[in-house]
């Protein structure tokens, strides 16, 4: 007998009637129907198991306790006269011949009941984490947190991935978000801070000759609270590979991702190998965004030629997209509803026509573009009954403000959206350098220290005028599933002399490079491979298979929006021989 | 073709001869045989393999570059005319069409040779940690670590644990060692602490209703390095069970722990289930230790009766320890230089005497006790031959110095030791009070938050004057393997009125336990299963495992002895913006 029992409270059936048993677990409730006659729900991690109540003798054990105390049964199983086919084991009751308590809840009222805690208050739930968590609601999310967490690292162990822990007391990064310092008692005025990322040693891991590394790594950043994003910790499926490809990189997640959406969400369907792969401008023009849902059936087209000149005053100069949605009935409220939550959304309006029955174009913008239907019907190919939905501005602008309108049209428009999957994408072919609103000048884009495509030849290139440096492109990606981002990725800048060049084009030169990752810069001098990774998000990705709005539903023990750990009273004040120690002082706060 | 290659540079064999392949790796090696005749060693995570140079243009790219540089060689596999059986390639070598360079080393001179690293000094290895880890040597003791560490995980989750993650950003606990603190940039003088070990964390998850909890857990305590202890951050095999009693703890670790050791240490034999258990007292008695290495073939015998009143002046009033060696054949030198390094290392002084072969007391304290020569050998057992090793004091202080001096008779005698094994035991029955050497009261021996031996009814026992305090055990137990303490582990007390009666019996009381928990205690009163736990540390085990007796030697990026990361440079300074935004002030250090 392990653990104090014979069975857990999910285990006993039928068949074991007759049976002498011990059960452990929570009394959740207990339902009086007369003189010493009561039914006790047991409560353990596993499920529930009813224990009828018969003599005197048990009846005042059970009354002498609390709901939410843990008890010890011993008893006999026997056939239930009424059966409750909800549960696994509601063909059966516990006979108990002795009950002990094992540790008595010394409160009479609960904050809440367990299995409601959900309807309870934030910072109530937070404070009093422990029977929240006794809530299989709440737990379920937890366990489905820790079951994927699991898979994720079996998924890339057979992939031939070695997990690597690497440091987390390390150096302060120059740059990013902003870093959680640590005082170092030994080094009076030095910190360690800790990791946002494991990016700098899973590129000295590169360096050091391992092949292929993988972490569920915890990153650390000191910003402010979001829905998904718990202020504090949260962590990655961090992977990097050597002398890898793109490719490579998206083989593995295609091969890692999709088996585990489909199995541990809540839609058991995921996107096939190969993932589409979505070029960034294509991205922003076909859907408005670089993260888009394609679970939406709906496209954005130009309409530039078309409707710019046709008179209405927003559109004048402007680059316009329409979104066409066929055999539209929706009415007109929902229609300024529509309209509404895109300009809340975006901060840009939403325009909109439609071609009636007989194909008349009528509402919203109908009197600019009655005029030239024939020339915009052509042009967008509508038919009778389509609804057309505008944005205008300049190109970011009207970009993705359709991004926004697409998006609302597929999730409120019935018939537009296949909802019941994980859709994923790559988003491809960034580009390495913009032109700084500010400055005019040429400026790195996204990531200074991805590889652009065609490597030292295509700066090279730029560099004697033969190549446009706004099309060069960067070996970079995302990895995007029902609309969330999960992850940037990169083929890495490898190689010192590229890196110089690359930052030579900005204007800045190999004393910057060195400045922002001196060890790695270091190390590479030394011979490097060329590699790639990505990092997903655990976190996001746990929110998306739960189907969980808030961060909190999936870790067990949340900080609140205030990164407060109100149920252990985080972070808290410190005594003075503390502060002594570390050799720092607390600089009080003016009012 | 996944990262560049058709084959890893440990895959080719004779019968891939006349392939074409292409490779990725470090150019370990350049031997130059003659005018364009050069072998070259490509090595890469999995191993190594021969490229003959025959051409000059090959040879030219050789010679352009660096060692440590690395290359991608395409060419056609050639069986070679000299084999290398000791390499799994050594049949083949790889006659290039084409080298391509793919991250310079910018260095002819290398701190170091790579495969000779662990003969550099350690600040120079650990400068350059990505060079040092490319030797395989190096590497594979990573390599270990991370298997053994995803092999428990995996054991662990075939006995039905769930692996939980566990807060970072926690608060200062008041007790144990120092903790690692961090401004909360938010609560202006408030502070954030890394957890010492997650234990409050896992008796909160009991609380909460999980069952089988582990975790790799992180672990933070600004303490100074040892050999075995790294400064910052180490790592246990955190476990916990609800409703668990000490057995049910022994239970899982002797059935996960021993297949574990088997496999990956340098020893494949391990103490098979169940463990020895070893009662603290005995322990003391008979091996002298609370950790006692079972390998050695020695006991300790009390020796106080038949020696103490021998006139020898140490021995007058003490209690006396004695180990006998049979057929003892070591010389007097040897003898010298072993009594030595016992007072070197237990401070206090070893003695001796000898049987020789006709059984006369000769050597050391002889002149003492060759007049009571029958009694004693009589009372210790003794034959011609027989070597006795004795050590006297206060009982406490006779004890350990005769640990000491078994261990060193262990391992310094031929014979004495089955060495080549992993041999666990468990020591139980710790005391739970025991009386101040300065107070003269009761006080707590161990650990106050664990469960005395038969609860309350002991506590209430001692109240009413029935038993006595100072034999009450609690149910406490350490896991030592090979003479290293592996963990302590307890069956927790979960009951608050337990935790209050405990505390009162050395006059405290309801309001210090509350100080010392307060989230714990708190979460208690709403109704706490029994629940028992240990926390196996992770990076002894490897260095058992891996026979390394130093603990930078089983972790990716060790910080130095001084807890500096010299190749990141951490810790590091920061800037006065950073600290104004944490509110806190550097003090100066008084010269």
């Amino acid at each position: 007998m392990m653990q104090s029992r014979t069975h857990n409270c999910n285990q006993l059936r039928l068949s074991d009637a007759g049976q002498q048993v011990q059960l452990c677990g929570w009394m959740e409730n207990v339902r009086e129907v007369g003189a010493n006659f009561a039914f006790v729900v047991l409560r353990d991690f596993y499920g529930t198991t009813q224990v009828v109540i018969e003599t005197e003798d048990m009846m005042n054990i059970v009354k002498s306790v609390n709901k939410e105390s843990t008890l010890c049964v011993v008893g006999t199983v026997r056939e239930r006269d009424s059966k409750n086919s909800k549960l696994p084991t509601g063909d059966i009751e516990i006979v108990p011949s002795a009950i002990t308590i094992l540790g008595r809840c010394q409160h009479n009222e609960l904050p809440f009941q367990v299995n409601r805690s959900r309807e309870a208050d934030e910072l109530t739930r937070l404070k009093h984490r422990y029977l929240d968590l006794r809530n299989p609601e709440v737990k379920n999310n937890i366990i489905l947190r820790c079951n994927v967490v699991a898979a994720l690292r079996q998924a890339m162990t057979e992939q031939g991935f070695l997990e690597i822990t690497t440091p987390i007391l390390t150096a302060s990064s120059p740059e990013g978000a902003r870093d959680y310092l640590v005082p170092a008692r030994n080094h009076p005025g030095k910190f360690y801070a800790l990791p946002q990322a494991p990016q700098q040693f899973k590129q000295l891991l590169m360096t050091s000759g391992f092949d292929r590394y993988f972490q569920i790594a915890p990153c650390f950043r000191d910003e402010d609270a979001r829905a998904d994003r718990s202020p504090g910790e949260f962590y990655q499926l961090d992977m990097e590979m050597a002398f890898a490809s793109q490719e490579d990189v998206f083989a593995v997640c295609e091969e890692v991702l999709p088996p585990i959406f489909a199995k541990f969400g809540k839609y058991d369907i995921a996107s096939s190998a190969p993932f589409m792969r979505i070029p960034f401008m294509e991205a922003m023009e076909t859907y408005g965004s670089d993260k888009p849902d394609l679970r939406i059936a709906l496209t954005v087209q130009d309409a530039t030629e078309s409707l710019a000149s046709c008179g209405f005053g927003p559109f004048e100069g402007n680059v316009v997209k329409a979104i066409v949605v066929n055999e539209f009935t929706q009415t007109r409220k929902f229609i300024d509803k529509l309209m509404s939550d895109v300009e809340i959304q975006s901060g840009n309006k939403g325009y909109w026509f439609r071609l009636d029955e007989n194909g008349e174009v009528v509402g919203g913008i109908a009197k600019f573009v009655s005029p030239i239907k024939d020339a915009v019907v052509e042009a967008l190919g509508l038919k009778a009954g389509d609804f057309v939905g505008l944005t205008a501005g300049k190109k970011l602008a009207a970009q993705k403000t359709a991004g926004v309108l697409r998006q609302k049209l597929g999730t409120s428009v019935p018939g537009l959206m296949n909802a019941e999957q994980y859709s994923f994408c790559w988003i491809v072919d960034f580009p390495m350098y913009e032109l700084g609103e500010e400055s005019g000048e040429l400026e790195f884009c996204h990531n200074p220290f991805s590889m652009p495509t065609g490597g030292m030849d295509s700066l090279l290139a730029i560099e004697n005028g033969t190549l446009d440096p706004l099309t060069l492109t960067a070996d970079q990606y995302d990895l995007v599933c029902n609309g969330v981002e999960l992850s940037s990725g990169a083929v890495r800048n490898h190689d010192p002399e590229i890196m110089i060049k690359a930052f030579e084009l900005v204007r800045l030169g190999e004393a910057d490079v060195k400045a922002k990752f001196p060890a790695m810069y270091n190390a590479f001098t030394y011979g490097a491979p060329p590699h790639a990774g990505i990092a997903p998000g655990v976190d996001r990705m746990v929110m998306l298979l739960a189907g969980e709005e808030s961060i909190r539903e999936i870790i067990p023990f949340p900080m609140n929006k205030n990164a407060q750990d109100i149920m252990m009273d985080a972070p808290g004040t410190v005594g003075q021989k503390q502060l002594d120690e570390l050799h720092i002082a607390l600089v009080p706060v003016e009012e």
